[in-house]
């Protein structure tokens, strides 16, 4: 004895996602007999459009649905910058700071060669062909700090070398709200190292 | 700036799920991009299967894509027995045990005075007709062990009164496999209560 064979593959569907397990899944498929209809109708088109419509953006690799992305479309931005980060939602967060006003570049995915994913592996290859054809003059590398980071960060910085561009990375420090206690040594460290001078 | 309108659409979508968040709607909607396309389509036709498919059985009130579901129809379970169960995952659950044979009544509620929730409000009407007209001898109430389920317990005890029909309710114990210490006291004293002699 099972659900009826909608719930049932409805459950199977939500187990396929990240981080649902069996008793999750059937929680949130048996939800969807309390939601209205609407809501229903526009989740159902939704995959259907995410799995048919998206695709990367052509210059830097963001998803999309057309060609190119709205922000290598948008005309407000400043074309001389490029920040490189490692997968689309981290272009979505640099956007809610709102002060960035430079372009993007998608690597989707970092360096590293414990799983076998090496420079090849990422979308590194047009980079330089971007820098060299839009005068990019500053390519700020914004990947997490791991072992991944550091690498894929090294490579690019290497790469760039020669090229008359800025390269920077993300400062390293004490998050904001923080208690000390919490901050641990590493952390601390960077902070101490990269220390600012506050004396007027 | 936001995500392409089908990714907004789907992490909205996500949202209205129970227990998901802006965070974990962004990563199951952006996780999408990674399936492959057979499941997104079953999951997009599941939903819209579950919405327009799964009514209720005429006869207990459990989930079903027919007018009758497929435990009041079988003819391998004992007709004899009911079992009053909360909703309809209860079944499920009652089901996995393999053994029980009997068929269901499932409330869809329990009673909660201080909700506003009554007898009225609960699937309980046809329970004295489905009990004559069927010669149900036992009901087994098997609702959660809480105010309201208390509460429903009663009132179902009660408006049985009179007919020729057993009524019981789960036991309530020491659950197998846990640390004495971490038994609350309320299920310790329940569990000395009805302790079982073992005496040959």
């Amino acid at each position: 004895m099972k659900y009826p064979t909608s719930i049932h593959n409805l459950i199977e569907c939500f187990k396929k996602l990240p981080g649902i397990g069996e008793k999750t899944a059937e929680r949130l498929a048996l939800s969807i007999l309390k939601q209205d209809s609407q809501i229903v109708e526009l989740f159902s088109k939704s995959l259907i459009d995410v799995n048919t419509k998206i695709k990367r953006c052509t210059v830097c690799n963001n998803l999309t649905e057309d060609e190119v992305c709205d922000i290598c479309k948008s005309s407000n931005r400043d074309s001389n910058v490029l920040c490189i980060v490692e997968d689309p939602k981290n272009v979505i967060l640099f956007e809610k700071i709102g002060s960035y006003k430079g372009l993007y570049h998608v690597l989707d995915g970092l360096i590293s060669p414990l799983d076998g994913i090496g420079p090849e592996e990422i979308k590194i290859g047009n980079l330089i062909e971007r820098i060299e054809k839009n005068n990019i003059n500053e390519v700020i590398i914004a990947v997490k700090p791991s072992i991944e980071g550091e690498t894929t960060s090294l490579y690019i910085s290497r790469m760039l070398k020669g090229l008359p561009v800025k390269v920077t990375k993300l400062a390293h420090g004490i998050p904001l709200g923080i208690d000390m206690e919490y901050v641990d040594v590493m952390t601390l460290e960077m902070a101490l190292q990269d220390r600012k001078d506050i004396s007027n």
